[in-house]
């Protein structure tokens, strides 16, 4: 099983380094413990071979021999069936976990987005709109919190799930909500405090400043 | 199998009947042909029973015998290990159909949520932040488009991706926001002519119905 190929973009722009995609899979790669080798497509422009991979234009994408899977929850669940270290193996576990896989991407991940959207938008939250969107955040957050107060990781040992909660929480870095939610900002630190992130973080970081460096892009 | 238990609110306002996500659960289980019954918890006040089920307090669970779960997408996922209806036995085609699931649910899903929103506060679309918003959701509708002017359903046949698409476009009923996106708007149309659709949607509509009439719920 050495055949496992991750593909992400060549180059980004310095703000989304540390946060782009890959970095999930990367991150359970390295917590399965799984080898596998990092290829790069190009930011821009995308051609059509991007998009037969990744039909949004976006990245990641794991290749597996004749097999070729994007979207990074449904990447992790695939990894998940190799490996304990993301997936347990028994059943009523798998629940629990694959709940919890959803909670991130579905429940809490799209109010996050919403708002960072807004943020980036440099917008006073004046509007009634954005106010509802910041809301609709910290409602999340709230029950989330309510669960982080009693547990460690999401669901039971340390699994798929955190990776991805722990994705979307981080769209927080670089902006003070977390500090009323003192259980969700504890979370984030024992998450990204484990050696798989450390080395998925520094491995993304690597990636994009070679690209920097070996001018495959000059931007 | 006839232990299957959908939860479902006792009783909604107007507004989101015929869109409580319990609909996904019933449309997957009519496809499945799976026998099931469903159970209500008060919409108003939600109690610690409710939350100790679903921690942020939306609706639906699941339950199987012992077995509890939360999150249409991982009930989805859930039932599909039980119906190749909704989910195909041969392991690429799994991933096939679970990159889809994952699309629909953390690629589609939050920027229409957002747009959603955001609409639904009657601001004008004028700020930086909502426009950006408006062309993140016409970002991802136009590459949706390009992938459904080629074929039927997304994965193969029909599966559990089809219902979380579906559902994820259904996000835009009373909008013209579709208008400019045909294939969309014609595969909505595809999946909605399902029986197994008309079934939910019809049931969840006599469910909510039945609780005016009782007077379980008066508002």
């Amino acid at each position: 099983m050495s055949d496992l190929i991750l593909t992400t973009f060549d180059w980004v722009p310095e703000r989304p380094r540390g946060y782009v995609r890959d970095l999930r899979v990367r991150w359970a790669l390295e917590e399965a413990g799984l080898p596998y080798r990092v290829e790069s497509v190009p930011f821009d422009p995308r051609g059509p071979e991007h998009f037969a991979r990744q039909p949004f234009g976006q990245v990641p994408w794991l290749t597996d021999g004749e097999m070729s899977i994007f979207e990074s929850g449904a990447i992790l669940l695939y990894l998940g069936e190799r490996s304990e270290a993301l997936m347990p193996a028994k059943a009523s576990a798998r629940a629990e976990v694959l709940q919890w896989v959803f909670a991130a991407l579905n429940s809490m991940e799209p109010p996050f987005l919403a708002w960072l959207v807004l943020s980036f938008a440099k917008d006073p939250f004046t509007t009634d709109g954005a106010k509802a969107v910041a809301s609709f955040r910290d409602k999340r957050l709230l029950h989330l919190e309510a669960v982080l107060i009693g547990r460690e990781w999401l669901a039971g040992g340390f699994s798929a799930a955190d990776i991805l909660m722990t994705e979307a929480l981080r769209l927080f870095d670089g902006s003070d909500v977390l500090a009323a939610f003192p259980a969700c900002q504890r979370y984030v630190l024992r998450a990204t405090s484990r050696p798989a992130f450390g080395k998925a973080h520094a491995d993304q970081l690597a990636h994009f400043a070679a690209a920097d460096a070996t001018g495959a892009r000059h931007q």
